[in-house]
């Protein structure tokens, strides 16, 4: 091996220690069985998961491996940030100075190409202006409603979330997935008509 | 939506909320900060990421996208056949049964195009005949080294397990990325010069 490639090894395998941290940020929401909270790589392991099976419900032309691989990406700031629950609209507006922050951190670890990549996927992810964007943050928001859905309210009760305001985050999914904005909508219909959200 | 594409995404739905049960799955080693054990699905996240920023260490022509959907599926079959430990010999003999007979009740959730694609994946995973299956299986291996080798033996001391067998799996990792198995031989060497792994 050259030193070169040494080196960058060497970085690349602080990173990945380094993102193991993932594990330890925990949700909101639980597991679907509603077991215990979920943590953000098990959650980004899930989405990617739902990327791979319910891709033919993004718009033709998606590229479902950046989709992908952008989930997989897309929370690892929270090891510095912290998990923002999306209905706390307070913490929700502090919340991107702390991420950008963390993202320079963390993907700063890399070999400079690789950190640049890294940082390119999250802010697509973030500025949601390509379809790839748009159908990684609709499975994002569509997670949590099923296992909320299938949990009899789960964290929703618990935050006192009212069907508005999930609704809201309907029209994010509805904007990356019309077939999933459709299906996300008859749950909260059904949540609503079990008395398991507010309306 | 059409009917079909309503019955695709109900069963897809379904698909992805059983594999939820995969972050109930525990692993013998532990998180990098050997806090708690770690699951199989924070685990095939973590091993997505790696694959992602070690990609440079696979063959060239090994195509990185299906090595990170490879490490996504691999251990979903531990959900009905449980997580094996490597050096439990006896307990390795048994396990290929169950996990066919869980790799047909789990992916046979999927519209049959979609079971046959995961099938697919998790065979040519398990079968390491090529360089993505090959280098996904190496990523697969060094990671409980990493772990073990940053948690002064973890699972390996309480397992009693020798270098002369944590080395037979090295040559797996040599065999998916010839610097990768260079790495972990070097991770070994200094667990055993620090009396966490025995010779």
């Amino acid at each position: 091996m050259t030193i070169a490639l040494q080196e960058r090894l060497d970085a690349q395998i602080t990173f990945a220690m380094e993102i193991d941290k993932l594990k330890r940020i925990i949700r909101r929401n639980t597991l679907i069985d509603g077991s215990r909270r979920e943590n953000d790589a098990e959650h980004s392991w899930h989405l990617g998961m739902m990327a791979m099976v319910m891709a033919e419900h993004a718009p033709p032309g998606t590229d479902l491996d950046k989709v992908v691989a952008m989930l997989l990406v897309h929370d690892i700031v929270e090891i510095d940030a912290g998990d923002t629950y999306i209905y706390d609209t307070v913490a929700v507006e502090g919340q991107a100075a702390l991420e950008q922050a963390a993202a320079d951190r963390i993907f700063g670890m890399l070999p400079e190409d690789q950190c640049r990549r890294m940082r390119a996927l999250w802010d697509e992810f973030e500025e949601r202006r390509t379809s790839e964007a748009r159908f990684a943050k609709a499975l994002d928001r569509l997670a949590p409603i099923l296992a909320n859905h299938h949990n009899e309210g789960g964290s929703w009760a618990l935050n006192k979330v009212t069907a508005r305001q999930v609704l809201e985050k309907v029209q994010i999914i509805t904007e990356g997935s019309p077939a999933l904005g459709e299906f996300a909508a008859r749950l909260i219909e059904s949540s609503v008509a079990n008395g398991h959200l507010a309306p």
